[in-house]
């Protein structure tokens, strides 16, 4: 018998045996057909620019370490939102940029406020660092809860905007309410804000603890990339870059990231088709007697009559259209739908029960 | 007057705050010519197969998610190595998977335990982790101190083998009786294993506590990918998966790693290459009357006569050849060389005062 069988493998940190991890949206097999309006994606492939800049790089470059900073990346998002370079941190998707500002933000114990129900992965990260989710409900109407969010006194709070999954965007107005009283630091979450009407970025000017997330997994059709960057004051990117990964932006990543960003007439034209899209849906939908929460995203959170949203994904997985459906009480009267193509949604609705 | 001029930037953790973060080694400024043998880089550009594979990559599927296991990647590694698939992990550098490592096993004040010297981000991952680095003298001529590595009753030990900067190799039996007597989770860095003689992968079927963590950026000319891996039994490995970010890995990064470990013919013949120009070096720079410590890996840890480490450095700096110079007092009086072509190689001979 080997020792293999007879030894026992060792043991993780008890939080993390006992915890299950972050369950990304279902993939459906290579080779299964299927509308997959789940997990958020582009309908629309990335610019031709991104192609092209893969085409002519030197793969034989790769032999040598990339830019710590992906200094590249940093220059084209400064000269983009009219900052300073040092004002940018490129990360391996916004994953690792969430990873990165809670690794540099929260001790063991700690607390991380954000208003509630939002992106299922925070309190998987809090859980990770040791830090105390401090779950804050959301207003009527997805409205921010400013005065309970300061009550909290978190050294971190953590704000979706537009929001995952309900769609909703708070105005940039109350988050700058929410940030002049907030000690600690704020981030909003901006992974969908190319589909919203405004962003917080104007806020960078007057408040040095207002730090932006952002990808291009979801607006630059480049889920498959992982490449996310932060904005904020250039002493807070200094801090969060201390504890990164060394190198944690591949060269090919950071040259099709640059790409893609500064070909914005192809973005915007995608924006403009998925919002398009996503008004026609939402009207759609509410004249089929769903309740579709106003969204500033690419999807919408529908509930469907009689809000049985278990049985409505379902019936659609059988009819071939994925969606995502939560199954916590609060969000299990509704699914979330991802803005595909006027293809893809015309199979959505041809397959509503 | 703004609020960003009145209000100061919000602090990060403590230990944060005081912390200088890991120095990567230096990168000559785009367009300098330099002879660079300081960071361990691959002299030889990657397999064509990897130009290949990005060639005939899909970019338009960069808008879907990656496979959140890089599911191809662990195929061909199992495959290679004769593992199962749920012995394999991916990561996004081997920076990556030694992160995933401390976040799933070190609780704050938990012990990490390392040989010392050794591979100079161990104490900063255990810095940012809030865990105890333990280090532990190498015993004589860099042998394994398995007594004293076993007394700190660390939950986790890092041996890197190769270790860094000393090339040197420990025998497969000393980590075999480590791991046997070890109580925790024993890592075995193997950065460089394939320029070594032997490698500690026949553990694994015997010892569930020895996890191996390899990368592509030395072996297959790959630093600018970003690819490592860990190799173990599989119940730790879904563990450490727990605490991954949920795409670690992009496709594009997954599909160059598959080609490049799937071309082993190619592999072997640049870990020759390498190997034969590492004995030629070693030999001229003893008959110059440097102390060469026989190594394993694709460097060199050499003592110029007179023990003036900085003063090499320097000088080779001068006539365009970048090593390493490492600055606390064991490590002073050497530079650590990169093994480069023969081209590189005479040019550095040259260069020596």
């Amino acid at each position: 018998m080997s020792a293999n069988q007879s030894r026992p493998p060792p043991l993780p940190r008890p939080r993390v045996a006992a915890m299950r991890g972050y369950a990304p949206g279902e993939q459906p097999a290579p080779g299964v057909r299927v509308v997959k309006l789940n997990t958020n994606e582009c309908p629309y492939a990335p610019s031709p620019r991104v192609a092209q800049a893969l085409r002519e790089f030197d793969v034989d470059s790769l032999r040598r370490y990339p830019q710590p900073m992906a200094d590249r990346f940093r220059a084209s998002a400064a000269a983009l939102y009219g900052l300073r370079t040092e004002q940018v941190l490129a990360g391996n998707g916004s994953d690792d940029i969430l990873n990165i500002i809670l690794r540099a933000w929260l001790d063991p114990g700690d607390a991380l406020a954000c208003p509630a129900p939002t992106y299922s992965l925070y309190p998987v990260l809090a859980q990770i660092h040791g830090a105390r989710m401090v779950p804050v409900p959301w207003a009527d109407d997805w409205r921010l809860p400013v005065d309970a969010l300061c009550a909290t006194g978190a050294r971190l709070t953590i704000v979706a905007n537009p929001n995952a999954p309900s769609g909703t965007l708070v105005p940039i107005a109350e988050l700058r309410a929410l940030a002049v009283r907030h000690d600690g630091l704020l981030v909003i979450d901006e992974a969908y804000v190319e589909f919203a009407d405004e962003s917080a970025l104007a806020l960078l000017a007057e408040l040095p603890n207002v730090l932006l997330s952002r990808t291009l997994s979801k607006s630059y059709g480049l889920a498959g990339l992982r490449f996310g960057y932060a904005l904020g004051d250039a002493r807070v990117i200094a801090e969060l870059a201390k504890v990164k990964d060394s190198y944690n932006c591949d060269a090919l990543s950071v040259a099709a990231a640059v790409a893609a960003i500064e070909d914005q007439d192809y973005a915007r034209q995608m924006w403009a088709r998925v919002r398009a899209e996503r008004a026609r849906l939402a009207t759609t939908l509410t004249q089929r007697g769903c309740e579709v929460i106003p969204s500033q995203a690419n999807f919408l959170f529908v509930r469907p009559p009689g809000g049985d949203g278990a049985g409505l994904y379902a019936a659609l997985k059988a009819r071939g259209v994925l969606v995502r459906h939560f199954a916590e009480p609060a969000l299990a009267d509704r699914v979330r739908i991802t803005v595909g193509t006027p293809e893809e949604n015309d199979v959505l609705l041809r397959a509503l029960p």
